[in-house]
C-alpha cells in the first residue's frame, strides 16, 4: 500500500506548511480552494448558514485530506471555511499538481480513496435523514475515535446536527449503559 | 471525452439487462451489491428506517451509475433497496470487472466522476444541515431537471427530507413567484 504522504512529498511543487491553532486556511467566497493533506493536528470545514449558524461538514486529523471538492470540480467559489483546531502541519496541493504526480497505480489508489469517501458520505446522508441521534454519535465514534477528547463537544454536536444539550444527554445515556 | 457506456460495453463480461417498472434489483441485507449503469428509465435507492419510514438516497436516470458504494468498499451487506420507477435498461457490473477494464486514461475519468459525486454529496449534507427546504428543492431541480414530471411528488419529498405537504407548499410558492 503506497502512502499518500509519500506520493505528495515526491513532488517538489507541493507546499508543506505549518499553521497555529485558530488559523483560518480558507474563507467562504474564496476562489482559491486547495486540497489539504493533514500531517499533524486537526482541521475542520464548516459553513455559516443564512441565520448565522455554523454547521460542521467534516473534521480532518492525521492522514486525512480536507478541502472543497464541489468548488474544485464545478469551478465555483467555496462556501466552506477551513480552520485549525490545533497547531497543524499540512501539505497544500491542487488538482492539477495531483494529476501530474499520479501514475496509473496511484490513480487506482486515489479511486479507492474517493470511493471510500463516497461511502462515508452516503452513510452520513442516510443517517441525517433517518437515524436517531444516538446512532449518529455511535457512528461518529467509530470513524473518529480520537476526536471526543481533542475537539469541543459543541463542535461534535454541530457535526451531528444536534444541540449540545442533546449530545450531553446521549453521552450520559451511553455512560449509564456501560 | 470518453463515454462510460462505451467503456462498459467494450467488456464482454458486463451484463446488459432490462427490468420492468416496480422490479426490485437490490434488497436490503443482501451481500450482492452490483453497480448499475442506467441506459434508459429511472431507478432509485432508499432505506427503510427503524420506524418503517422510507428515505430516498438517490435517483438515477440515463447516464447515472447507482449502487451501494459503502457496502462495496467496506465489504458490508447493503442497507439500500434499489428499484425501478420506470421500465429500465441497465448494465450491471462489479468493481473487479471495472478495474480490469480501466486504462490509465479511463481511471482519470473515473476519478473525476467520483470527485463530482463527492461534490454533490457534500452539497447534499450541507443542505440537509443548514438550508431551507425551498433552497433544497431549487438545487434538486438544478441537478435533476427532468424528474419532477417523471417521479411521484411524495418520492421527491422523501429525497429532500420533507413532508409531501411542505413540498406542495414550496411548489405553490415557486409558481406564484413566476
Amino acid at each position: 500500500m503506497i502512502n499518500i504522504e509519500d506520493i505528495l512529498n515526491s513532488h517538489s511543487n507541493v507546499k508543506a506548511r505549518t499553521f497555529k491553532k485558530g488559523h483560518i486556511i480558507q474563507q467562504a467566497e474564496s476562489s482559491a480552494t486547495p486540497s489539504i493533506y493533514v500531517k499533524k493536528g486537526i482541521l475542520r470545514s464548516y459553513i455559516i448558514d443564512s441565520n448565522g449558524k455554523e454547521h460542521i461538514y467534516m473534521f480532518a486529523s492525521k492522514g486525512y485530506i480536507i478541502g472543497d471538492i464541489e468548488a474544485m470540480e464545478y469551478h465555483q467559489s467555496t462556501q466552506l471555511y477551513i480552520d485549525c483546531l490545533e497547531d497543524c502541519e499540512v501539505i497544500l496541493f491542487d488538482k492539477e499538481q495531483l494529476l501530474t504526480i499520479l501514475s496509473k497505480e496511484h490513480t487506482v489508489i486515489f479511486n479507492q480513496l474517493l470511493s471510500r469517501r463516497i461511502g462515508r458520505l452516503q452513510r452520513r446522508v442516510l443517517m441525517l435523514m433517518g437515524a436517531p441521534a444516538i446512532d449518529r454519535y455511535a457512528y461518529f465514534l467509530e470513524i473518529y475515535p480520537e476526536l471526543p477528547i481533542r475537539v469541543p463537544q459543541k463542535m461534535i454536536a454541530s457535526y451531528l446536527g444536534i444541540s449540545p444539550q442533546t449530545l450531553s444527554s446521549i453521552r450520559s445515556e451511553i455512560a449509564r449503559r456501560k
